[in-house]
């Protein structure tokens, strides 16, 4: 049950069994020659989606563009900035807590954003927490959770692709993309074949140590089937997580 | 060709050939009782990418939540403060500039976005008019266009649907998502069958005078195949005015 | 009745009968080779007051200075950041809300400002949307009216100056500024006579495209008297436009 | 020569001879119950005015709305918070720099205002220090002063009034408000004659202890012929101020 | 009794008999060369320390960067931007507020750090003030009191260093780091022996003006031991300020 | 070598042979019955300026007040919002980056800093990255470091207090402090000895689930020998570290 693609009697509906909902959150960022700029926040959509229409729960919009800074020397790369993020992130979750949400389960698609998540997360809860007089209703309980860290989706990444894997641009990312978009697959000679491992700070310094954008991966390994195992495998264990955080 | 199934590969060969894109802005807001919440960014968003496919220019991200503070007081309805908006609007556009871009066109599917948007407008723009040093390539040319409001398509619309189309919740896009979502079709008896016409200020104002949420609309008239033709003549209009938007 | 020129009593006394007050709001920006830059201020200000002091409604003080970035490019130009006029907006407003105002009829004369105010009304009644809990004397009704779109108006302004009244640096503005200031009636020859039309982005731009600053105008042909007939026009139905918004 | 009543010529042409302006800066807020309202903005804008006519120089539009939070207590005063009237005076003066303008003479009507301004002049400040590579053409002087502390203007008072002058709503601004419009001359009983001195707070606090708003004055002596001495001691001295200002 | 050095519990015991606390608020800034940089944080921390041990009252933790913008210009100096100090300190205030401290008595050890504090009490004082509707237990009454302003302080420094004292890098404030950290002690020779004065604006300007950094000062008359007798007097001093603030 | 304790002449020497600095980073928040309100700041404060005292490199003042929203249920905590400490470390480090330094380490006392730091830095790199322009001698290195993962220091903890260190309020944490402030030494019955171990979100869910403020901690085996051995392993550790950092 998407909340895009529902009625306002739907969502309506929806609140009298539960308080709780996914929010797929990504990024809009180079994911190497051959990975797809919106991989971060398709991941989390494909597999949310997907859960959320087995298991009946409610999936909001996709919050597509994340922080992407370092990655902005290579083109179609979007961010915002963190204060940014966070007043966003404020908006959405006062938005929800109107209706009568009261979890809110981020499905993070981007390693880049935890610390802004988290951050929005403190800035939120500071508002109740800085008004001892605020009404128990508008209390919250927000999580981030990154696909990737579901129980038993790095074992399946691990199987797949047992070597390089890597951090950015990985093979198991990718091919979750493939498996929702097969006709976006990409074949090109990547130079190294595994990419470096490095540290960053900025664009310039990023595009200097990452010259094609991948970090430590080989993308050749990624196919649609391994998707599709990958998203099985996140699509079990997050029925099974939001669950328990929707009745904890 | 949408800028989040491509690769940053892709982007830099666009470039070579044009310096413009179009960005799918819209809503997260009710639509009364049988519309979809996420109507007024699925509109766009389906013109644009069907454009876009036809005739090979880029389509950003969809920026799928605006300014929807008066529908609040109807569940799954999801707004930005207009601050917050200005302030994503320029790290969007800072990013597409940081990479080449000079003209963003804006494909707008919300009403109650068009004030923002073009103050946001305003906001990056006087980055540059206050510093008379700022480089020549830091200018930009932001566009932003109401699908409906493209030539022939307000036509259309009035010979599909010609009495009571409405404000909000219109038949006609209400159309327009059942011919991309047609298994989201909902039929639920309207009363009355014409929503009223008024004024608003904030939700719970809204919410007194249009008590299902539509405004002057009787969307029973909506029809997959009445969206598929507004669809396609939005698409021949959105092709001609991006171009010579690109050239101008 | 000037809030300027009351006291606290008399504003005591008028909040016994009304709840709503008129504020003129314009902008400080070049208005051509003979245009005060005080224009777009002074027109909805000499109108206001006029009416005001008739028909004894209270008249705020002016928001002199707007949104005018694309006049940067000409000197004694000065804007407000967009961002900076909605803070703006919102302390005005919630100051005059503290004392039970609960309408207030921006009158405005300065079409650059017309987005930004849109948008500073929704932030405004965003804090209550977002807030269910928000007392409803907190509700406040805002409305913003263009001068020269009061009824009756524009049609006063194209019988005085059936051809090339303009865009900006309107004979009819110059016209209305030179009634309320003789002293300040500028001759210049204006080359050429009639200026060009086009649209702009930022301060640059807009200098290039119209070297002397107006739009589509041809000032030559305002006088005070026209003036005076315009105010009339204007006046009588600001009157009438404002004391229907006080008891709606 | 004011701003508001000169075209974007007439100041190309004050620029060639000068780079320094004065901006009258005041506030809206209650002067107890025969002062008004607009008493901060409108003394140092007769002073201002009537100065820069006798000496020609310029005179930018009334900062109209200051600091006033103390004073909401009482109806139609209308505060800036201290981070917007920051906020609006960067813009301000970034626009007035640039066209060319580097001294830049705020003449003060409201001691309420001078933490905010001098704050705004740090952050103003700021931005070139914190950015070594910053243009030498953007550096600014900015100055605030009071304008009962310009010289002799003080004693002029005590002549006038040498008891009970007071702090807040003066026998002398409230005079020379008086002496510029004699129409609005308010004669009531005060009880107590001479109003209490204490601190505040905020706007209750305020209120509390100073029930009709006025702080340690008896206004009962201002006259417009009063008020006329004050403005010719203030005039006299602001022109010797702001042409030391000008050319230091 | 510091919190910094304090449990929960001492504090919850605290605020059984008092309400009020002492902040020591200073600068990072460099103070001629042979000044610490944290002079204008130490003092008032070695200042309120002193009193509030001696006097059991409880003394915050040191806000210890302040608004330094004119010293950049000088290796090791750390600036706030006036705008961030607000919201600093907002946070600050809310923080103590909700533990229910009543009255917030920072001592100052910068004269540039003056108006900005007094704007965000402004600013603090302003959300009351701006909401009739506001608890009364939100209320508090703030203070900000420059230690070298304390009855009897100046004329102590005057007494030790009768000529020369200066305004910044004075040898009283030096001698009072002295007194704590006599290890600190710098001797070099100045030049000239007694710094020039003059206005500032921003670092450049300030670095041109104070080749060395001081302002009107000859430190090297400073002594720990004449520093130990300016804490006396400003121990004593602040005792009797805090405890009659406290019980205003 | 601490900042605040030398002259700028000193710092000008010091940035001849380093661009690099350590600034410690904590919190002001309770810390169970018997740990101390500063114990986040002051361990990385005792922890730098030893290691800097060693080993000649600089230590920054400590930016004591952090993200503590989560505490203020107990008396005595203060926290900023993060939007707040983004702010302050732009600042911080725009005022260092002016002087020369080059990489910033920000040794952290506090884990629920992390997510905010890291914002932070996300922050001020997007400043570069969105700016293609920006000179190269405006990139900075920043880094962030919980002193307690420092190498061979977690390990140094664990045997001192093989179980229940705890994770807040931990026993190793408050011997540290007790070892630079062994005046400051509690002894107070805990109840229960072992605090339970629970995830919160605002301030009044944490003091419900963690009635006194541990939180899986047992603290009544800290003493001030184990602190200095704890002390003694984390200064080892930090130098190892920072020096790597100032090279690499």
């Amino acid at each position: 049950m998407q909340l895009a693609l529902s009625t306002w009697c739907d969502v309506e509906d929806y609140l009298r069994s539960s308080k709780a909902l996914v929010v797929p959150i990504g990024s809009m960022e180079q994911h190497g020659p051959t990975g797809l700029i919106g991989t971060d926040a398709l991941c989390p959509e494909i597999i949310a989606r997907r859960a959320g229409e087995r298991d009946n729960f409610l999936v909001g919009p996709t919050f597509n563009v994340g922080c992407a800074q370092h990655h902005l020397g290579f083109p179609g790369t979007i961010t915002l900035r963190p204060s940014t993020m966070i007043a966003a992130l404020e908006d959405w979750c006062a938005s929800l807590s109107r209706h009568g949400f009261r979890r809110i389960y981020f499905l993070n698609g981007h390693g880049g954003n935890t610390a802004t998540l988290h951050a929005a997360f403190a800035e939120i809860y500071a508002r109740r927490s800085l008004n001892p007089a605020a009404p128990e209703e508008s209390a919250l309980t927000l999580r981030a959770r990154n696909w990737w860290e579901l129980p038993a989706v790095m074992e399946t990444c691990r199987q797949l692709h047992p070597s390089n894997d890597g951090m950015h641009a990985t093979a198991s990312e990718i091919a979750v993309t493939w498996a929702a978009y097969p006709e976006q697959k990409r074949t090109r000679k990547l130079q190294p074949k595994v990419a470096p491992v490095n540290t960053f700070t900025d664009a310039n310094h990023y595009r200097e140590n990452f010259p094609d954008g991948r970090i430590g991966s080989d993308p050749s390994q990624a196919t649609a089937a391994n998707g599709e195992k990958i998203i099985a495998a996140a699509v079990d264990a997050l029925i099974t997580d939001f669950r328990r955080f929707e009745s904890s």
